[in-house]
């Protein structure tokens, strides 16, 4: 069967745009009021404010509040159009995209398709553990972890009751440090209160890290703030462990140590996901494409990679750029200009990534923060990271009801939205 | 295998009420420091405030403003224990209470489980229509509203397109005419927004009543009133008609009509849902428990059923209480108050049931509301309406976020929780 190509009907050069994270919706930002018709498909029919989604796996926000329908984004942006459809594959011969829903003619093409869970090829593990980088994966692990506690107090002996309530999170950078401080906070606050049945002392967080400290991206002080916070709240911290193995109920460590554990969240690392069609000699490690310092695929014109799933490699960047949102963003508005300026034959620089800092918070009132030589902790770094987080977050609505339930949560310390609306059953993954 | 029964460690009698809604909740609230142990058996972790479901389900609201936790509710109620669980079976002779987690024996049982759609035997339907009882149902009409504006746009031609815009609400009780306007009011003002490839004038929203009058249980005023703001919005109202059957893509009602569509929504009626055990002569009318008039099931002491699954048959009720919330909420009141005379050994009056009133809103600004022999219309019962459901919500938290987002919708118009989380497909029923 020939498929039926469906082209632009516009005067102007479409642009397709492959995923509304970051980078994505910065692209299509930027090109507004542009001569270029803009096409973004994404399997989602919102964007996902990634840096939150441990405070939805942990009952402090509701989906909504980190989730942004992409067409109200752009609904006063008259070149932008949107397709909710699983990404197929490139044909850059062709210059089409092909999607569960058609295929796409492109002038210009964005891959912007963000990164998944990287299990390293260890298949228990990826059988059993939770990834955390999508909504459904946030609610499934809110959902899972009450499930537990409810298993829990099924049991009358408390060995019987062990796996239920160990949390292990496996990789120390900031999803990891954050969720397992939330989770802590669980332990002080609502286990009480929701479970009479069970004692504090029952519970454990394991917070797993491969390196000799968390939070390596930041500053040693950073990570020596960050570790303490952790301690204080009573997570216990394995540095210098790796996961060797894990059967659903027992996590096996590097020097022989076991944890039982029906849980394992897995923050430990990602990979670039992408469409087929991506010459196999372009993969750079990581399952990322690599490009030039214009963000441009190798060998590809006119097709650009950036984000999460796209290694920027330079004499100065060897491994890539860091996998965070405002490498996607500044990549996302580099593009934008690179387009537009290829279309009106202006020459272009190269694409030169500005830090503005990393942050982390651990647990309420506390946070650290690199803010360029500057380190910042505690309260001071926590409310930093709050107006950071909410001004960042996209919509009035979003700003409002994250601030309600913010305050409250920092009012009465515990997480209000404890709701299984769908159970989560590991056996289904 | 005979299965240990889980007796109460506790030197009072167990009440167990199975059902965490307005009944069950109320039992509950109103044993708290009486000389009873109160053990509380749901399938959900959370209570479900159902008359904003419809707001669920056309993107007004989360689903967290209107689901509250069970657990959260009664954190400071000592004799009050809570069990997720799917209830399968009351032993009355043995006084045991049988789920999917264990069997439990009661003293005073209360059998508050609810309704459930009814398709009146109508297979088609209920294959292929969508019910509204439960958030989880919520939710999959919020998606698969959504979706079937994605798929119309993948339709060229609008004959194509015709199935996937029409959309049918079966009864025109308070449900389906709040539901039907909610939906008229996505066309008017979020359809132009996020969908510039479809005209506002393809999309229909019927609404269907076999009576004579929407809202037949409010007054004639009333009926007549909102069948006028649901005019205004659009809604086409076809009174005194009967769906015949319903194929997933073409709905045929009496008279011969046919209307093309993929998504018809069932509000036309409800039915006791209640666990096995219960004796065939006991059960009424729309699958109710038959209760005499102190609610209690009849030949089973210190059983009682309350709600919408119990029929309390009297010479004044010789149908049954209405299945609202009142009802439902008074006679957890007064069941509450009947254990605690029975274990002092003090007499009870019969139930009788005070009729507050009856609501219902039809769009943005105009309710309808027969407040005793007083009939309200307009903005100001709509204001009535919004306060009354306002403080009705269980939780601080969820007045607030629900205050938000009304006022966002106030003066936006439009729903903001335009999300698919989780797709629906109807073949997966």
């Amino acid at each position: 069967m020939i498929e039926t190509v469906i082209k632009t009907q516009s005067k102007f050069p479409r642009v397709i745009i492959l995923g509304g994270g970051f980078g994505g919706v910065e692209v299509a930002r930027k090109l507004k009021n542009k001569p270029v018709d803009v096409l973004l498909i994404d399997r989602f029919n919102f964007h996902t404010f990634q840096p939150l989604l441990y405070q939805v796996a942990t009952g402090t926000l509701a989906d909504d509040s980190i989730a942004f329908p992409l067409r109200k984004m752009f609904k006063k942006q008259s070149n932008f159009s949107f397709r909710l459809a699983e990404i197929e594959k490139v044909n850059h011969q062709e210059q089409v995209v092909h999607t569960s829903v058609g295929a796409y003619g492109y002038d210009y093409l964005v891959i912007a398709t963000g990164a998944t869970s990287n299990f390293f090829g260890m298949e228990n593990i990826e059988k059993f553990a939770l990834g955390m980088k999508s909504v459904k994966e946030a609610l499934n692990i809110r959902s899972y972890v009450l499930q537990n506690f409810e298993e829990a107090i099924l049991r009358k002996h408390q060995g019987e009751r062990t796996k239920y309530l160990n949390f292990v999170i496996v990789g120390g950078g900031p999803t990891g440090v954050e969720l397992s401080g939330a989770i802590a906070e669980i332990q002080l606050h609502m286990l009480k209160e929701d479970y009479p049945e069970l004692r504090k002392e029952e519970m454990n967080v394991y917070l797993i890290e491969g390196m000799d400290r968390v939070l390596g991206a930041l500053s040693e002080s950073s990570s020596k703030d960050a570790l303490r916070y952790l301690e204080d709240l009573g997570v216990k911290v394995l540095l210098n462990t790796q996961v060797t193995d894990y059967d659903g109920d027992i996590i096996s460590l590097s020097g022989g140590k076991t944890i039982e554990t029906k849980t394992v969240i897995w923050s430990a690392g990602v990979k670039g996901q992408m469409p087929e069609g991506i010459d196999a000699s372009l993969i750079e490690r990581g399952n990322r494409i690599r490009t030039d310092e214009q963000c441009r695929v190798e060998g590809m014109s006119r097709v650009y990679a950036i984000g999460d799933v796209a290694a920027l490699i330079s004499p100065d960047t060897p491994r890539g750029l860091p996998g965070v949102a405002p490498v996607a963003q500044q990549q996302g508005k580099y593009v934008a200009e690179h387009i537009v300026n290829t279309i009106e034959n202006k020459t272009n620089e190269k694409f030169v990534y500005t830090d503005k800092g990393s942050m982390a918070t651990v647990g309420r009132s506390k946070a650290v923060a690199d803010l360029g030589k500057v380190h910042f902790k505690g309260f001071f770094a926590w409310t930093i990271w709050m107006f950071i987080h909410l001004v960042s977050i996209f919509g009035f609505r979003n700003r409002m009801v994250t601030f309600v339930n913010w305050s409250i949560k920092f009012f009465t310390k515990s997480s209000g939205i404890r709701l299984i609306i769908n159970p989560y059953f590991r056996e289904d993954k």
